[in-house]
Parts: C-alpha cells; sequence; structure tokens
C-alpha cells in the first residue's frame, strides 16, 4: 500500500517536471519572437497546448517564467569537451556562441537581457551570472598557472561578458549571428596574449571543434 | 529686393533648423523613457509643443527620427581636451560614459541600440558607426607607433565597441550606469597593455578628467 503510494507520486512527479519542461520551451519560443513585452501567459499558453490554470499551477506569472529562462541559460551551454581553466572559459563562449544559433532558450535569454530591468532584481541579472561562470574557470587556471598571476580575474571575466553581450547584438544586426563564433574568437585573440602565460597560450585551441557539437 | 528675399529665406532656414532640433530633442526624451516600441509621433509632437504637420514636415516617420538620433550619437560625444590618437580613442569612450548620465541624445541611443533592427538597415548600424570613430582614432595610434604594429585596428575597435555596448547595459542594471566609467577605466586597463607601445602606454591618462566636463 505506502509502496503503491510512493509510486503514485513518483509518476505525478515526474508528470509535474514533464509538464514544466513543455512550458518553459513554449516561454523560450516566444520570448525568442515577440520579447519580453511583446510576450504574454495567454500565447505562452497557447504555444504549449496546455490550459491557463495549468500554467499558473507552475508559473505564477509572465516574470517568473522570463526569470527562469535567465536562470537556466549557463546550464543550457554544455561544451563539447570536458576541460577546465582557461580552455574551459573559451570553450564556453564558443559553446554559447554556435548553439545560441539554434536554441530557443539562448535565443530567448539573448533577447530577455535588453529588458531584463521589466522582471529581475539588480543582484540577479545574466550578466551577474555568467560573469560568474567566466571568473570561476579563469581563478582555476590563474591557481593553475594558465593565467597571469597579477589579472584580476573578476575585471577580465566581466570584460568578457560585456564584450559577448555586445558581439552578439551586433552579430545579431549583421549577420543574423551567423558570424557570432568568429567574433568571440577575434576577441579572445586581442585578450589572450595579456591573460595567459606563455605556456598556456601555446596549449590554447580556440578553433571550430570547440563550439560546435559533434 | 533680391536681398530682401535672401534675408526673408535665411530667417525661414534658421526657424525650421531651430524647430527641428526641438523636434530631436523631444524625439530623444520620448525614446530614452519609452524606448523605440513603446514611443509615437503624437507623443514626441506633443512633446515638442507642436502641430503633427509641423512634425512630418521634418521628419516623415518614428523610424526617421530613430534614425536621426542614432546617426547624431557620436557628434554628441566631444572630449573635454584637444587629443589625437590612442589617448583620443580613451577620451572618447570616457566621455561617452560620464555624458549618458544625463544627455538625453545618449540615454536615447543606449536604449534604441536594442532595438535597431526595427528601424535601421543592417549596414548602418550604431556599432559599425562607433567602430568607425573608435578605429579611425586607432589607425592614427598606429601610424604614431602608439598601437603596436602587429595589432589589427579593427578587430580592438570592434571588441571595444562590443565591451562597451555590454558595460553600458550592465551597469544600467545594477547602478543606474553611475559606475560606467569605472567599468569603461577597466576595460582600458586590461586591453591597453597587449594594444600600446610601452612608451605610449606610459604617457596615457585614463583618470577622471578625461571624460568629466570641467
Amino acid at each position: 500500500m505506502a509502496a503503491e503510494l510512493t509510486g503514485k507520486r513518483e509518476i505525478k512527479q515526474e508528470r509535474a517536471a514533464r509538464t514544466r519542461a513543455v512550458i518553459a520551451r513554449a516561454a523560450a519560443e516566444v520570448f525568442a519572437e515577440c520579447g519580453f513585452s511583446g510576450a504574454s501567459v495567454t500565447k505562452i499558453t497557447r504555444r504549449a497546448g496546455l490550459t491557463l490554470g495549468a500554467m499558473y499551477f507552475h508559473f505564477e506569472s509572465k516574470e517568473a517564467l522570463a526569470r527562469e529562462i535567465v536562470r537556466s541559460q549557463p546550464e543550457r551551454v554544455t561544451p563539447p569537451y570536458e576541460t577546465e581553466g582557461l580552455q574551459h572559459a573559451v570553450d564556453i563562449t564558443l559553446t554559447w556562441a554556435h548553439a545560441l544559433l539554434d536554441d530557443p532558450f539562448l535565443l530567448a535569454g539573448a533577447r530577455l537581457v535588453m529588458e531584463q530591468d521589466s522582471f529581475i532584481g539588480p543582484e540577479e541579472n545574466s550578466h551577474q551570472q555568467w560573469t560568474e561562470v567566466i571568473a570561476q574557470s579563469l581563478t582555476v587556471a590563474q591557481r593553475d598557472r594558465e593565467v597571469r598571476a597579477n589579472v584580476d580575474v573578476n575585471t577580465v571575466a566581466r570584460l568578457i561578458v560585456n564584450a559577448c553581450t555586445g558581439a552578439q547584438m551586433h552579430a545579431h544586426l549583421e549577420s543574423g549571428r551567423q558570424d557570432l563564433p568568429q567574433r568571440i574568437r577575434e576577441m579572445w585573440n586581442v585578450l589572450l596574449p595579456t591573460i595567459a602565460t606563455p605556456s598556456a597560450l601555446k596549449r590554447l585551441c580556440l578553433d571550430d571543434s570547440r563550439g560546435a557539437a559533434a
């Protein structure tokens, strides 16, 4: 009896998680197409093929959905090779640049970044989130003497995130983002000689395979 | 008689230029407050205290007004000191960062940068425009051996504009842009050691006076 109840609870939880994922994907698609201000809970619900009741059971508002999409950005960027340190920082940015071309969650994130003040507090914005991700890899890299000792890791991480944000907007206007990976590589080519130690610089790989899925 | 006509024509032209300036300023204020999609010709006309007829005599659409604001950005950024080369590139970015705090034209530009695909063609966007401005100063700097010979001036100019765009968006969310000049200085501190020759690096000044009006 107890086992049967536990089983039913698990099925229910699984179904809830699946519905949540369906909603998040529908929201990502609608935000990517219409931006935050152009999206509505009704549009998202319709796209998900659900009732408003089901929607509000999982997300209390359009703002909550947008926060969820922004929050989930880093976990959608999984480099094709397992690395750490400086190569990992490079791989994250190149993987993001490639994946942005067709992942609705990342496309939504790129669009939402410009309207964040409508739904997110000043301390949990996506710049902050990505800066922490990059700073973590750079900190490991500095410990392992891949990044020079005199480099301020947080400053460089902020610069990288700012440059990626600007590159994404620029590439969106000029090439529908097709050349974003190339722009990100150019950024690293300028930055690496100041931040990397000579031996790390020799080992680093910036070619297309670093970001593109196999 | 001919002199009298010429005089009248000049007065008319002067009045037209004044009206155009009033409209542009009203448009800048409304775009800064509401963004491109939130602005309307009616709102702008009301702000300018003019009739719709007068408005349409000078600008054919909201799109034309937005293009005018974007186009005029570089001429609104006048560094407090006359310089050229690398110091000029530094001064332009710091002057922009300071002026952005209260110039409605620059505030409008910062907001419109995110909605440019609504009103501007891919080849005349503001990134392109600013990249040319910075690349010009860097080209002079390279000729005068302030920038290292192996530096690709256009790549670095693009990186600077991308980083400034991202820094502006980030600073807007976190500090209402108050610390933007500081973030721009941090960017230069990372970039200068790779791009500047040692002697130019020694001469460069990055302090607050470079961007703040006297």
